[in-house]
């Protein structure tokens, strides 16, 4: 059964391994006319690229992007667009020892259980290297949500113990420290923090925070297809996420009713919310509050430490894993979750089009 | 758009509003041969029928379920079974009031953002009745999954400031207190703690937790489509909840790999993790451990106290939320988690059928 | 794996068998605020009503529809409308012998094979009721679609060796006649031949057209999606259809090119093509001409001549199908195929509003 | 809307435009360990390659494919398959006349009403090439059900007025001619009426049959997705085809229930129909007898003789489509519906695996 495409009316569908020829995407249902070249794309995959800074694996990839369809003349047409990206550093190396034993906190064990073997390769299709098509992808959501004023932002709120200080919340710096988080201090301790536990051969978590402003009221379509349960499913889907937060998430459940509920309020006009615990969504739908999604990161899996785990038989063996790894996976999934966000978000907001039957008369008498 | 369809395989599709005539669900897809009877579809609704205690809504409700479809000689034919349970307290009383103005912490002002307008008695579509399909539905997944040594057992983990002990740990209390904790003491502390708050006329938040055990190792689809994804978003869809955990969930971003991951050892011949950080999911694959979820649901947003909000025109409007209303909904979530559990679990046993080619092979070759 | 529901944007999810309690529908994504009563549903469903005419089956049913959900004060919501239809009449008399035997050309078999067992009252879910909720569902998108002046004009084309005379085509007398012919000569005639037919204890087929008036240009999703796939799709999962044609349809494997492209001109400022081989559909897009669509329909298997067939064991015996069946099913269905040819086109008409980027831009920018 | 993806459990998502730098398809939810070479694919490639015989364009392309993803030592890995084949011979030429105006009998115009504009190289998306990805979708698909038994058998029935002698039926020479008709008798006589029709100028239409043999019993899910209704759409998808027949056809409309009924016998302790009218499908379930799908075929719409359309403003033009066309399209079409074929029946296989409970459980329970 397939699991690889994602979307409601916009379907991506990634496929490629670590260490196969290439990584890609191909979008189905993007609408024609928009604008687009390689460079817009590659902007986006350039955040995730490895080799980046002394806090991200070695490993040497360009990431460049090869536009294969649904472009013409410099604008998508309406049919599927696929993308591609070459892998150009698999050094396969001798994972002849890796594919004996199942690596701790790693996939194998459930690759070998469901697939009867699987590809070891830098993890085959569990690698995070599977999150190129999801940003190739959301590079264009992002680009077309842009146009309607909707801006998505991406940080590390926290890597381990060290926090990010909201008095100095400072977006303009995210992309200036490798750890991208929007506070130049707590960037620099969580560097420290990294490259100590590193030398330690050992890795960290982190907390990624996204902020949506723009998103108009009306966006999600209960029961199921809620934006939140949508953006929950889109988020802990990233390989390492094993908690996504909406709002005040896991907060709530210590609240009561008076303390949780955001009433309302007009302001020049318009019906907003005055407060925000709700992280911009209630009932599933979006109430044109500013969208608050978080994502808890675990470690990196790989780590130099010795460890002890079986082999594919069953019996004992200690393991130190070794190759090109990322002692955190966090700063270079900042990108990921903001593209995934973005995807879930187009998606909702195309559904809501034709959610009143004067918006689809209205529409096609527009067209006569 | 459609957005009340859950499920790849199998489907279930729920339908209802709060006081509209009837609620139900069809579920398309379950396989043939089950037995099935009303009541036990009854035992599971039963769990979150209203008017039980003193701490759920005094709103009288038999949800008595009826088989309209999908049955024959009392098992399941293979064709879409559709259940439907009769509103008969829907008291519609004066909702004119609450039409007029959005109500907060409510889906109320995206409804009608959205759709123009909406049904306003008891929250229409957004009311907790909604999940009555979903109870609906689960009864017959939890059925079929026991037969296979699955067991869900979902409970809740605190209620505001009170948690469980965890030595104290005992599941055959779970439905023997209003509030459907594994630990008695606790149970009654909370019971305390939403007494003293209902008569503060506010309401109260909590986490709900649950096990499953016995679930084969492989299950869950990469990359979008694993079993952690598609697991939060059953759960985030339901109205309340506000953030999802699998395994150690918001913790894992402080640990170090060395402490969060697990490792394998061999038990009886069979591969088994030494450590349970995970929650039983790794890469979005089962492992064999333990599947241990978690949902943060916040309060009742109804709540006598008296709050600021506005009406449709935007202006200004004091209000006291009246009826009938819970002051928390933990309690009478817990089956709804378990419900959504089972639904999601049993969909990825189904996909899993088909993973490798000599299933397929074998599959036809015995058929024969 | 489900199959019983249909639709990419707006979804319907029918349910019910023959001698069951009830047959029904759940509609999702049906956008809101379109005014619906029952008595508009029950329009369309009356016209498939048994019991009306000498040559269709004497079961009395009333067909009676209950709207369940997703309208308020008269208007669709934009959740789920649960539609529902109580079977009165099902005399479920003694099945035990048909329960024992294959009947020929029906999908008895099938079924027994697929499922282990089947629910033989009266073909269970295979039976022609199952089109009742076929035919509720088609009633809204028919009434939605009629806002944008677009009407759908089904048809019977002939009746076994009795066909319709293009040049006595009057569609007003379509529903003056028992066999649903726009023209009252060959409609006597068939009915005469039906007459004859019965009374040598036989069956027999027929075809139906259905012409759509008023469609722009444009709707379809290339490549699988194609808007003459869809409806195929649509079309030839009606019963007892075994062939679909678009425009000129078989005759096309015998044209040449000069003879079947439709060329275009200019008319009142507007593109339009000068003939209509194509039925109104070049390449799975709308061109804005009529759209044209025939479904050839076997006749009713269910025959009281005797025939040969196996009991459920394999061995020999002779059958002679007794009960109260359609001597042709080709009147009663063909509301059937307006009804699932309104939905497709609706569905897909839908999915048009999301085609351009702009549409989506101007959309957001209208609604701020 | 998406519309370039098809299937249920395998889903095919296919890209690329007749003159875009390559095409190609992801299969998602193919099983592992199947050996798959790029040697497999290509020979399916390599029948409906152009250039191979004088009644085909003479465009060169080798149409060699790539695996980019989910095979791995030989074996398909359970995870995307992504297979890319690039365009060689894309002789954009002059294509700035065809941008002007709009061919007779293409889809040109519905494609600019749909998307504003489009890639007029070739057709674009709607070029026969976009079928190179259904074929090398379908390599697989046909490789996997030969190793149960099952063959797929696509056939030229007829071209124009030129029809296979059914006592000639010889399915060896089906390779062995230009036309792909198993009698070498008509071959040459359908040979030979392309050849003149290309001398005036002219294109010819066909028929293509498709026969599966070795199908069990049971596939197919009621009732939307019909084992039928899903090949009707399979099959009306591809460009030229403009009707869908199953077993008889069209000419059941003209039959009495006498006449089309299949009834059973029992052969060698096997259930099986005496007569095969149905097309070994009924209810839209298979019956295990020999399948049977049909589709016509117009004739090329690009013609060379003179004709009269409009530009892209309404004014009146005489157009001559140069350019490298096939006469005829149906000797390449059979490839490719017999591909389409494969990928219907293989996701209607699978999901019969979950058609009963003890499926299921039987299947957990030999996991253990």
């Amino acid at each position: 059964m397939s699991g690889s495409i994602f979307g409601k009316n916009l379907k991506i569908s990634t496929w490629g391994e670590s260490h196969g020829p290439a990584l890609g995407v191909v979008i189905d249902g993007f609408p024609a006319g928009m604008e687009l070249s390689e460079s817009t794309i590659q902007e986006y995959l350039d955040r995730r690229k490895p080799g980046t800074s002394s806090v991200t694996t070695p490993r040497k990839e360009d990431d460049k992007v090869e536009i294969l369809s649904g472009v013409f003349e410099g604008k998508t047409t309406g049919t599927p667009i696929s993308l591609m990206i070459r892998n150009t550093s698999q050094k396969s190396g001798d994972y002849s020892q890796i594919a004996s034993y199942y690596r701790p906190g790693h996939a194998d064990f459930g690759f070998d259980s469901k697939y009867g073997f699987r590809d070891y390769r830098g993890g085959g299709r569990s690698s995070g290297r599977e999150t190129i098509g999801r940003v190739a992808a959301g590079a264009l959501c992002c680009t077309l949500l842009k146009k309607m004023g909707i801006e998505l932002t991406a940080y590390t709120k926290s890597i381990g113990p060290v926090s990010i200080d909201p008095d100095k919340f400072d977006p303009s710096v995210i992309r200036e420290n490798p750890v991208c988080m929007p506070d130049a201090d707590a960037a620099q301790k969580a560097f420290d923090y990294i490259q100590k536990c590193r030398e330690e051969q050992d890795s960290v978590g982190g907390v990624i925070e996204c902020r949506i402003k723009g998103v108009p009221a009306g966006i999600g379509d209960p029961v199921f297809d809620k934006l939140d349960a949508s953006m929950a499913k889109a988020l802990m889907s990233i390989g390492a996420v094993k908690a996504v937060e909406v709002g005040d998430g896991v907060l709530v459940s210590t609240y009561k009713g008076s303390e949780d509920n955001d009433g309302f309020t007009s302001e020049n006009g318009k019906i907003v919310t005055t407060t925000n615990h709700s992280g911009g969504i209630m009932g599933g739908i979006s109430n044109g509050s500013e969208i608050v999604l978080r994502c808890h990161v675990k470690p990196t899996p790989s780590i130099s430490k010795e460890q002890a785990t079986v082999k594919q038989d069953g019996s004992p063996i200690d393991v130190v894993i070794g190759g090109r790894h990322d002692p955190v996976v966090v700063p270079r999934a900042v990108v990921v979750v903001e593209c995934m966000a973005a995807v879930t978000l187009l998606d909702a907001m195309i559904s809501n089009m034709s959610s009143r039957a004067e918006y689809i008369t209205d529409f096609y008498k527009s067209k006569k």
